[in-house]
């Protein structure tokens, strides 16, 4: 069994790197906030033995060997940087379980067959450099690795400069080929273990995700002298579009997703008809062609929307990932582990991306979900209880060594 | 008959102060542009004989004495004030318009038995300081002298400060008892003329205004993990409130206008669902009982959307005008005037806010539009031909002339 308090000491000493007044944590991708905590995970590793690796995008290998060195590993991980006003259990929490579990293997002693490796992926938020996941991303060939490295933050810094001046760009070759199995615990970063009780969810898969940006142009005039049959309104088609969103998304349920995050109006004035509106949309289902149907009804209700309110409309995809069904050996192996350390458990589907769907095309993978407070993510007030933590945790163990074998 | 090339070269003068690079003007209320413009207004009244007051709050009142001069005045005027974008007509055209009546009277040496007299009201933009028309608001007793002249601007300067600044805090006293009538021309601001061809608008009154701020809380949460009907979205409350506005704007035809200007989403990120949306909304309708209805269900299907969507709403009055019926001595003078020099005339209802609607509470008021092309306004392309402007300003004369007698 995995200890509880140094699992949550792990976790909280960790939290005083990049903590905000709030109680949160900023600590994003590649700034010496970022670089700390690496420092300090890799000091913590190297403390229980294990051989460290970082490969060209400054994802962090921490290995404990095997009895059959030779044997592919068996993975864990997540990241440890931060969004801007993040909490304190996003991403480390799944790096930090990692170590526990090496932790509890040392402590009692335990030489599993296969290698296990515990790793920090790079930059996982994409808060500073877009896109997010980008560690995985380009680990598993998903994301092109040069092109990675040129991306460029808000004051100009490439991915490739920042690395080097935090003296994380590794010259390890890592590759996918050495892995037999990867697993993840995260918070769910949602309401569902909470709503229904539950300590643990088995990830199935995880939602596939479009996103789109839309700008409708219609025609800026007076509020007051222009006669409504007259106006091109683009907020009046803004907002059925977004009503139509939530429809399409309704209509698809328990997995579909529908969301309109970002709304900006042109000009801005109360007394002027909107001119111009850009709106981003975000839709997410766990089948394919479901989402693709989601996508080809919004594309049809924009179509007919902007011609009723005679709008002119340019629509550009932002983001296509597909769905993701995790390997039913590794779903079976986080589902047995909760079983046999009895606590109560939900199979359930990422909402969110997570480094393991990248992981998921290249290897097996499953994901190990804990309850948050109030499903609360992406946030200072994010929480999580000590006891939820180390169950996800003891799962963790416990599937990765059936997996690994001893 | 007015000059046309007179008028013409005066509001081209005029331009010049304040010029923007895409042919419109910058001159906002009590700014030294603002000065400038009000000083060479004075000039050219003191070169046509006019004798010069100026109130409070910055009110310019020329006076053409007229054969009886204890007889009260026939006034006409507008602003001199622009948008930090503007056009070269809105506002300006009204006071040039009433000196080229006088310099057609001085022309033809004309003494009419009433005093004219022609006013560049101060701050009708309300852009720098709100609110709107607040030179004929304090005029009037509409606006709170006191309270206008404490009004600041963003850089916390005082209305009473700025007016000092440019040596425009007046010491005279003027009141509305010494006024029969009051005439402004305007541009239209709208499409109706042009679109209908004619070339004066005779405004018979003007819409009432119900201005609110509106904020819908609801809770910021990860639009990935969190389903559908657990959701408490702002942006889809804000949405079907945006239509309601429209759909309850449309069933009051042909009087009734509803906008949604400004729409603020916190936090406003691609993957978040908005926790807050703060918008503006702006119903308008020439009947006050019928306005008030519309607020009526604006109000209750406020309360229903919300309910449904789980959110919580804070509806604020931002201003509140009744509607204007001009008397019709003044329409009448109007109309009378279009068909005395034919020219081809409408009538129309003002959809926007003008410093006559103040004066219509206080004496006898009437205004005369004229096209501006494509109905553009507060935008530095907006335009208007010089014969219009022209045709508007005889009516102007003779309508004058008529109330003033000869
Ligand atoms: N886990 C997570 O927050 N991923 C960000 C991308 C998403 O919106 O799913
Ligand atoms: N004339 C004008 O633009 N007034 C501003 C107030 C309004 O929106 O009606």
């Amino acid at each position: 069994r995995t200890d509880r308090e140094r699992l949550w000491q792990a976790l909280m000493e960790m939290a005083k790197i990049g903590a905000t007044p709030k109680g949160g944590v900023n600590r994003q991708a590649f700034t010496d906030l970022d670089r700390l905590s690496r420092d300090l995970f890799i000091e913590w590793c190297r403390a229980e033995g294990c051989t460290i690796r970082i490969d060209a995008i400054g994802n962090i290998f921490a290995r404990r060997e095997g009895q059959e060195s030779d044997s592919p590993a068996i993975m864990t991980g997540s990241h440890l940087d931060s969004q801007p006003t993040g909490g304190k259990f996003d991403g480390v929490y799944g790096v930090l379980a990692g170590l526990e579990v090496i932790r509890t293997l040392n402590q009692h002693d335990i030489r599993t067959r296969a290698p296990i490796e515990v790793v920090a992926w790079s930059n996982e938020e994409g808060c500073r450099f877009a896109p997010c996941m980008m560690g995985s991303g380009a680990f598993t060939g998903q994301l092109a690795l040069e092109e990675m490295l040129a991306r460029t933050d808000a004051e100009n810094i490439s991915v490739g400069d920042a690395l080097e001046a935090i003296g994380y760009r590794g010259e390890d070759c890592v590759t996918p080929d050495h892995i037999k199995a990867y697993f993840e615990c995260h918070i769910e970063q949602g309401p569902l273990l909470e709503d229904t009780g539950k300590t643990v969810g088995v990830v199935v898969g995880a939602l596939g995700q479009k996103w789109f940006d839309l700008t409708l142009t219609g025609l800026e005039a007076h509020a007051g002298p222009t006669p409504m049959p007259l106006r091109r309104d683009a907020m009046v088609g803004a907002a059925e579009i977004t009503q139509a969103v939530n429809r399409i998304a309704n209509t698809h349920q328990p997995h579909g997703r529908g969301t309109v995050g970002v709304v900006n109006l042109h000009p801005g004035s109360r007394n002027v008809i909107p001119g111009q509106v850009m709106m981003t949309i975000d839709l997410r289902h766990f089948e394919s062609e479901t989402l693709t149907a989601m996508a080809e009804e919004l594309h049809q209700v924009i179509q007919e929307t902007s011609q009723r309110h005679g709008l002119a409309f340019e629509l550009t995809p932002t983001a296509d990932f597909l769905p993701e069904h995790f390997a039913e050996s590794c779903v079976g192996a986080v589902r047995r582990a909760a079983e046999v350390i009895g606590c109560s458990h939900m199979d359930i589907v990422s909402g969110a991306g997570h480094d393991a769907i990248f992981m998921g095309r290249v290897t097996q993978a499953g994901m190990i979900f804990v309850p948050c407070e109030n499903g609360i993510s992406h946030n200072e007030i994010e929480n999580a209880k000590a006891s939820d933590l180390n169950d996800g945790c003891n799962v963790l163990l416990h599937a990765m060594l059936e997996q690994a074998g001893i």
